[in-house]
């Protein structure tokens, strides 16, 4: 299985190999974008900051990635998390899986971001609104 | 909630509108793709061809999405259904659906896909080895 792994501070445009690709075998490409939200706690914001240690964040999402694919074969994943400040509208996060077959990357996928937010040193240390933060 | 429902003869190239236009409130944006696979009930293919009672199908998917988004609210729901032949490689489907948040997305999608091989009057109606298909 191949993965991909990359804390970025620009913004996330890169996607998964186009499906037209093909000839791996990959029955199924999900893909997922977590995107900065214009309410945070109840309040209206403009961005997020977030921040990582960012080895250890790399590695940590490497062997989740490779753990749970151990159980759900798949054939390659990307992850791509952005730090620094996430205007609202864009995607703190990407996910893409390749895998057989659908159930097989809807559960990496799924089990992916769930161990995220509990085991991998990234956090949001800050919600900046539009006094403080406007887009350049 | 916007439904877009589509079938179509032609590739499927057409994708959720970017998370950079953002502002609905969309925290979860969720893409996927059934790809072709090279392998049918363990013989090697070159294409599958879909069939469809058109009308009944695009109206039987967008009541099934109605009705899984009345228990998952959901902002936005694409899918297009490729009909005719689909070469190894290329995708069959496309789901793209943006909700606030990732549970609402992930359980649209996977409702959706389960209910969508039951429900909707789509089927493979012929697998092509290379011998009777080649990419033109």
């Amino acid at each position: 299985m191949e993965i991909e792994i990359q804390l970025t501070n620009a913004p996330i445009s890169a996607q998964l190999p186009a499906p037209t690709t093909g000839g791996v075998g990959a029955g199924a490409w999900l893909e997922f974008r977590g995107v900065v939200r214009s309410e945070e706690n109840g309040a209206v914001i403009a961005a997020l900051e977030y921040e990582a240690y960012s080895p250890m964040a790399e590695m940590e999402m490497q062997r989740i990635i490779a753990e749970l694919a151990g159980g759900q074969p798949s054939l390659f994943a990307r992850v791509i998390h952005r730090i620094g400040i996430v205007p609202v509208g864009e995607p703190a996060i990407y996910v893409g899986i390749a895998a057989r077959h659908r159930a097989e990357a809807f559960a990496l996928l799924a089990g992916f971001m769930d161990r995220l937010k509990r085991d991998v040193p990234i956090w949001k240390c800050r919600a900046l609104t539009t006094g403080e933060w406007k887009k350049p």
